[in-house]
């Protein structure tokens, strides 16, 4: 038998918000009951179809809904994307053809089914009913919303106090965007938490068009990106592509901050809260090193793109690359005065035990100041902290005060 | 030879501004010098088929124009009058049907072409061109203006700053306003000075579309009504309908102040300027009195929505009427103490020698307080003012202090 608290619970792992929780649990409790499955809405942007980790967040929870009854209704909005700007004032809206839209949406969904179940998932656009619309209705659907409520979203509000142009066509945007859920069969929408004005408009707009049962609402959070501070976006580069190369993702994971580590655990990892509490335990009582539980999020995430096989792979070579380049924990230090001589370093350092020992080193292209090559007899170091290095494992540290 | 100059004064006369003038002038020049018509637009509110003479002012001027050239093309805004409203919660925005907007339109063209030549006049419905119009292009509308401008609108200002809701639609209807002047040729549009907003609206929407000779503007001031004060709505009641019975429209003419007299002079009459200003002369110098002043235009006015001698009928009714109950200016004043007899009181001001006297003209039905007969010959006057009369000339004020 399923245990239904057991999914009520691992559903609001990593959650902003859920509006309209009992019915949520309704519809995964029909579904073990009945075997009748439900409908989840999410919005797509065709403008940009390159998908990041940030947007998988909430794929992921999406993935999680379809293998508790789910079937995802992914939703192109295509019709805005094909309107110009007769201004020509607005640098982000730029007008798409059908086809670079329907290329975008093919590239869109190439990405998504790396989370998504393709079974489970049908893809709708828009322009179906939409262009059906006549003027009456666009204006019927605008006269549901005033002007002071819009104007209280948030990024109306701040651009409306910055006097930075709102264009009227904007309003029209949340109605319409809203209005695909009285056109669409929607139990539940989803999207991120910046999103949620937009996805209480499909509610608004339910119970305009008289639909009884208005959608649920699950909000996710946003994914810090890789700085560990902003939200994940292309434009901060500070992202993680879908589509990138197994060896960089597997490396751009590795090189985030523990305490990020385990946010992205929360939002990116399928393991359960109990799998990754344990996890976390076993870092704090020192039973794991915290760098193996990233390697191993960097193995999951990286194998959920691409494929177990080559995110191993992409974990070899990374080893390979970094062990060379390592510095080991334990590394001794010395003292020595300003202006001392390179060759009289290395001895002091015992990384030598005689003078041509030492120049034999150099002469052999085998010694590194801060991993970096020197072959110069004659250097003399000036008042600073020096890592020197003689071939791969051997390490001082020169303090010259 | 026809005298542009002089036709220039008089295209000025009442008009609150016109835009672009020189536009304005040489079109009419055009007319002159080539025959070529020009073409003035005006909008129509579908909902309320019953025209008053505030709205004839800018028939007027229409008029005044189609002698000197002008094509009016009468725009009824018929598609936004069949958008129901799903909220249910304003109750100005009430769903007409195509039929019941027709009729309206019937009424309509009915009541203008008392003014207009129906010849010159083009009835036109922006169904016509709305109904062809994709979602698409509506968004397209939409995105060429901005939140913030259409907020400075003063009755949106007001709404917004008062938290009154706005609904959205709201701010679609003035930029579909501003687009019917692209989709039909428009040299000139008008309106009340309250319009002057959406009459820009035009301008910008033929800017936009790459329309290159913008309409020009001409708005006219609206009518103060019958209280002096207000201007003239159905709802104050302070309003003559132009469809208001001739006796009426002429009571109710001769009812306004001299001070108004002149000002509907100059929006009503098709007396030139020099001749209302040769009127005013004649009056100020005693040559003319201020009634016949009124009589005049009362008659005027009346000639235009009825008939010269429907006119005619309406003036001897009323001077028949009002020659009976009207007050000399000349009423000799008493003053008696409280409790005063009726009998007595006629003696004391003389309008009978004896108490019988006085007695007599009660029994005959002669005697009138206040205008109204009175056979009460135990009456005692209370504190007060009041006219006593006796047959249709004798009056005296009696003050009962």
């Amino acid at each position: 038998m399923v245990n239904l608290d057991e999914i009520y619970t691992e559903l609001k792992k990593g959650v902003s918000e859920i509006i309209d929780e009992e019915k949520v649990k309704n519809l995964i409790k029909n579904f073990y009951e009945n075997g009748e499955n439900f409908y989840v809405k999410i919005g797509m942007d065709p403008t940009a179809p390159d998908l990041h980790l940030g947007h998988s967040v909430t794929l992921q929870k999406m993935a999680f809904l379809q293998r508790h009854g789910a079937i995802i209704q992914f939703l192109i909005g295509d019709f805005t994307a094909q309107i110009g700007d007769p201004t020509g004032k607005s640098e982000t809206r730029k007008k798409l053809s059908k086809e670079i839209v329907l290329e975008n949406a093919k590239t869109y969904q190439e990405q998504v089914f790396k989370v998504l179940d393709r079974e489970k998932t049908i893809i709708m656009f828009n322009s179906t009913w939409v262009d059906n619309l006549k003027v009456s209705d666009i204006i019927e659907i605008a006269s549901t919303y005033s002007v002071a409520r819009m104007l209280e979203r948030d990024d109306f509000e701040k651009r409306y106090k910055n006097q930075t142009p709102i264009s009227i066509s904007e309003f029209l945007y949340p109605l319409m965007q809203g209005y695909d859920s009285v056109e669409m069969k929607c139990d539940i929408e989803m999207g991120g938490n910046d999103q949620k004005f937009n996805l209480l408009m499909g509610r608004h707009m339910q119970r305009i068009y008289g639909i009884k049962n208005e959608q649920a609402i699950i909000t996710m959070p946003l994914l810090v990106g890789l700085d560990g501070v902003n939200k994940m976006s292309k434009s901060l580069n500070n992202y993680i592509g879908v589509t990138e190369a197994p060896n960089d993702m597997y490396a751009k994971i590795l090189s985030i901050s523990d305490e990020l580590m385990w946010e992205w655990y929360n939002l990116l990892s399928t393991k359960s809260l109990k799998e990754i509490e344990n996890l976390k335990n076993s870092v704090k009582n020192g039973s794991i090193h915290p760098k193996t539980a990233k390697e191993n999020l960097a193995l999951e995430i990286t194998a959920r793109f691409h494929s177990q096989e080559l995110a191993k792979i992409a974990k070899e070579e990374f080893d390979k690359v970094h062990s060379q380049n390592q510095l080991p924990n334990d590394i001794k230090e010395f003292e020595e005065k300003d202006g001392i001589w390179v060759i009289e370093a290395i001895v002091k350092c015992k990384l030598a035990t005689t003078n041509s020992e030492a120049r034999r080193h150099i002469k052999a292209n085998a010694f590194s100041i801060n991993q970096k090559k020197s072959n110069d007899e004659n250097l003399k170091f000036t008042k600073g902290e020096y890592i020197l290095q003689i071939g791969r494992k051997k390490f001082a540290k020169l303090k010259v005060i």
